[in-house]
């Protein structure tokens, strides 16, 4: 395994929905953990991006997966908002459990977007068992892709110490949705 | 062509989109109208309705065909408000025409929704040339069924004058949104 | 009803299935009558066009229009032989009739197909309740456009005589299957 | 890695299609092998496991994979002839490489397919690194899941050596087609 990779950074959440307790991904530890980054109107999320997490969270949660949720919020603030979500939640059926991303005081970014510099939506960030961002991926990821992935992360044992790079810094320009997905860097 | 049908009753809309104007079904005598009541927050409406709407317009807006959409939000209100609805609009890329149906006074049920007596979303109602109801349906109906009813509404000379039956009151308990329909009576 | 619209040919099949008896166009004048000319081996006819026409005959049959399988062999003509047909129809539980349009005695496109002067595989062939060619289509036609085709022929009353016009011919040069299509012309 | 998995029996195969020459497992050894076994009269083989070997062979087989599409005839074997799957593999642009399994002398049942006992078609045979079958699955699996298969077998070292358990006979009667999978056992 190679020792490069980030540490990912903690969730910072507003709200958790489907969920008892606020999620943490130090208390994940030895877990595989997906985050799926999506807005409740970005028509990608919905077609593509949340099905696919809540069927990882079905093949795998039994098996050392964790699917969370992350509602990245950077446009029509005032549309999607925490009463929003819980709506959209309960008429989606969605069972994994989801988290509002905490808003940002300045600018449009929230805050746990920007700590993983993530482009827009949908987004995904697979974390290893030791808590390092394996993969950081915008738009859609094929099944088959992902699946190895997990297969493969699912298959190293969590033993391993790795020390903390930094992550190059991106600098794009924030836009918007187009052919599925919406970007926000 | 039968002369039962009901007369279709005005829309009352609170706010338009995508029109420069209201629309109304007196102005719009002579051609065929699909009205498709949905809510924003409908899976079915956004897999399956808005997009078969869409190409309905696409398709037959040329030849005498005038397709609305319906906001007809009876359930989730809070979440589901004109400017969330506007957003949904844009991220959606709709282009049809959108009236959003003016929310009751008393009762959960908006005005239009009430006055069509409609169960649920989505809901499709077809309109003849001359004013008259010809189709009510909720859930969704099949591209080649609802191509062939517009195609013999088309067929139809709007020359004869119908008289107005009284619709039977249908009478059930509102339910909530289940395998991509919502229903309200 | 335009009065100039091409005379129907006659249908040249060696072999049917599905019918205990030949099916002719003359003992079928007013009904509608969709043609859908496929190969077994053609990949846009077993995974649009023939579901269609199940699907045009499962709603429409009852309501006047018949629909006819045309096995239209134009390549691979070792494969695609009337006892890998019967194989084919058996799998893919087909239940329309069909024709295994009869081979050529000189060159590669089978009787009918030259008679319809079709293109390729796969393709449509209306024909209204007097039995004239309304639209004759090469490729995938959307379900919503068909459906309104139907609509409109259903509507139109089968008394008037009308005229037989000449096809103009068409010279193109054949070629192969891609993107769903076959072409022979 | 357990050590009681089969080892996988040999490809006997009569034709050979998009390779120049033979595939034998045992020249694979240190490469994870997927083998899709389909009969090109096999709905579900068409339009889902065809598809989803080819995907496999475009992802992953750069990356330690090697897919081989396995013609398991057992039935309608005069119209799924090699001549006849040559024509099919050229309509489908399928690119993996292609083996139709060798006739039984006695029975309906090819030699590979009997060796492999494989149910009906499509099946999936999964086989790792040292030539021992890890999955064998009839009907469709999902990507995601065959997708974890082959990330977690691409993680085993090839190293270890295993021992040959006898696999379980299965005795079930041979049956058809049905919902998208064709069952010979």
């Amino acid at each position: 395994m190679p020792t490069d990779y980030p540490s990912a950074p903690p969730l910072d959440v507003s709200h958790w929905f489907n969920t008892s307790e606020p999620l943490s991904l130090a208390a994940l530890h030895g877990r595989v953990v997906v985050l799926h980054a999506f807005q409740m109107l970005c028509p990608g999320c919905v077609s593509h991006g949340l099905p696919q997490a809540q069927a990882v969270h079905d093949h795998f949660h039994l098996h050392g997966v964790t699917v969370i949720g992350l509602h990245t919020v950077f446009e029509h603030h005032e549309a999607m908002t925490p009463v929003a979500l819980k709506a959209f939640i309960h008429e989606y059926r969605l069972r994994i459990p989801i988290g509002a991303d905490r808003p940002a005081t300045t600018g449009v970014i929230p805050h746990t977007m920007r700590a993983y510099q993530l482009e827009g939506t949908p987004s995904l960030v697979v974390i290893d068992r030791t808590g390092r961002i394996r993969e950081t991926a915008f738009g859609h990821v094929k099944d088959l892709r992902l699946g190895a992935l997990l297969g493969s992360l699912l298959s190293e044992t969590p033993a391993t110490l790795v020390t903390e790079p930094e992550a190059a810094a991106r600098q794009h320009e924030p836009g918007s949705c187009h052919e599925g997905t919406c970007r926000s860097l």
